[in-house]
């Protein structure tokens, strides 16, 4: 993903006059991990930082088969008709692996793609999750600064990457089949818990009445569970992405989300509580990459982690001695 | 928590030598902050590491007025009946700042305080949840080699701390009260998910059928829920820790847990991954102290937090600023 020397100042104007073209390039730039192109990146973010945190961010999970794409197409029709400008991004830590990133199949979502109220990025390719995140988190901020107000941010159940999303919008949506229990056990741990909003799609046709009771057990299911904050109880709802059925009950939910969410201002603290731990998270991961890649601890490291499996040494010692190499370079 | 300076392998033989005043020395060694301590437990803990892994691990966590000491009491009383040895240990990361720690008041377990075959040890105290588990880790090995074979390691429903327990427990056991499903709302998000073994505590007298509803609505929470691992489907199940009821029907779901998790390795498997993240989270928090404690970073950092909170500046941005001023120090 070369991408020619860039002036960011320039880059950032044109992101925020709307330039569909200079956006696409300022998330190439954010994606690249070339020093030079990081630097750019990083002065391209700044420039444009004052423009950023208009948007609705709109996380959406749900397992394979769920009817993520369709529903975006449909949910996204629906906010382009309803004069919203959409955007719509994805975290697939297995898309280099995998190749096949979520929302790369050109097949996928055509409709809003060649919206040009709309724009549609695939997953950033990236061996980790957190480096995935990050790209996708720095996207988030320019396509708000070029004006798009609803973003939508897809992912698959892939280990922890709906956390990721989670902490990165401001409502997680989590999508169900209608189904009995038991098929439901492929949501990872937790996941569920993170839901500020769960909608059970393919409500249709025969599958109607069992999407009821989906809705029942998740309703039951809710008992057990803390919200994420006082202001708002997670609600659940029923649609048809296929045949466009309760969309916009979808979008009235969400709405009724940001309406509760102003209450002593909790959006705003959830958004600096996400900016602060974003922070530091990133400092962590730097630090512990810096370490991983230090020469004396990549000899020493497979030894003593070793040790460490295998009971042989504390994983306090082993991490000291770790740390005291990194710390000695 | 002075101690006098101590020869680390005198203390290691006496700890295996099943010396319970060796134990609490070694104990107090490792909760120590001091740098000379910590040299001096380091050692102690590699000299005893040939010792440990021998206990059945078992977190227990639940809501405040769950009757988790009553449980604690009844179910180490039984322990020691059949002829276990029994240590109690704590994650109470409140306990330096409430002061109150958690199997700190003396009036709680006075049965097992007292037998000669039960250990009970109070939350250190410590202003940071990874503090505290640390050395909560590092005990539960000193109790390891000092020949418990059951080591129960108790936590209050603060923060992190139950993730914490499950993190260095074999098996997390959930304990409920008896009640209608709003009431369990004060159960953190995700902990339930944790939990490998789920028991209704009070399940006598009028409570009893309000115990069974609680049964049935956790078991439909389950549909929602992948269990931690292939080898074993989290079990509830009920009793009455004051009447003593069911205690034998808790240690017979943990014993076949045990059975079921010797498939595969599961177990050995579990604890191979929880020695390594330790090591990794370690390091990580070991190197963010670093950072924090740094003078220039103190200095910078206010400043660039407050920018990233109120949105004026990328995380990413401001962490490399602060790593930076960090690494080049």
């Amino acid at each position: 993903m070369a991408t020619p020397p860039v002036d960011p100042a320039q880059l950032a104007a044109d992101i925020v006059a709307g330039n569909r073209r200079a956006l696409a390039k300022g998330i190439t730039l954010v994606e690249s991990t070339l020093p030079d192109h990081r630097r750019a990146a990083l002065a391209l973010l700044a420039a444009i930082m004052p423009h950023t945190g208009g948007a609705s961010r709109i996380g959406i999970s749900g397992v394979p088969g769920v009817g993520k794409s369709t529903f975006i197409e449909a949910f996204g029709g629906f906010l382009i008709e309803a004069g919203h400008r959409v955007a719509v991004l994805a975290v697939d830590p297995t898309s280099a692996l995998s190749g096949g990133s979520i929302l790369g199949d050109k097949t996928r979502m055509e409709t809003l793609a060649f919206n040009l109220s709309a724009f549609v990025r695939p997953s950033p390719a990236g061996r980790t999750l957190g480096g995935v995140t990050r790209r996708t988190r720095e996207s988030l901020l320019l396509c708000e600064a070029a004006g798009f107000d609803v973003v939508l941010i897809e992912t698959v159940g892939v280990g922890q990457s709906e956390t990721a999303v989670a902490d990165m919008a401001d409502l997680f949506m989590l999508l169900l089949l209608p189904s009995g229990g038991d098929e439901l056990q492929g949501i990872k741990r937790g996941i569920m818990e993170l839901a500020d909003l769960v909608v059970v799609n393919k409500a249709d046709g025969e599958q109607r009445n069992i999407a009821n009771q989906t809705l029942a057990d998740y309703r039951s299911a809710l008992h057990f569970m803390q919200s994420r904050c006082a202001q708002w109880q997670p609600r659940a709802l029923a649609c048809s992405a296929l045949h466009g059925e309760q969309i916009d009950a979808v979008w009235a939910a969400i709405e009724a989300f940001y309406a509760a969410m102003a209450d002593g201002e909790a959006l705003a603290k959830r958004r600096a509580e996400q900016a602060r731990s974003w922070m530091w998270s990133e400092m962590g991961e730097s630090l512990l990459n810096d370490l991983r890649s230090d020469p004396r601890v990549k000899r020493a490291l497979p030894a003593l982690e070793a040790q460490v499996v295998a009971g042989e040494l504390p994983a306090t010692a082993a991490a000291l001695q770790l740390i005291e190499l990194f710390r000695s370079s």
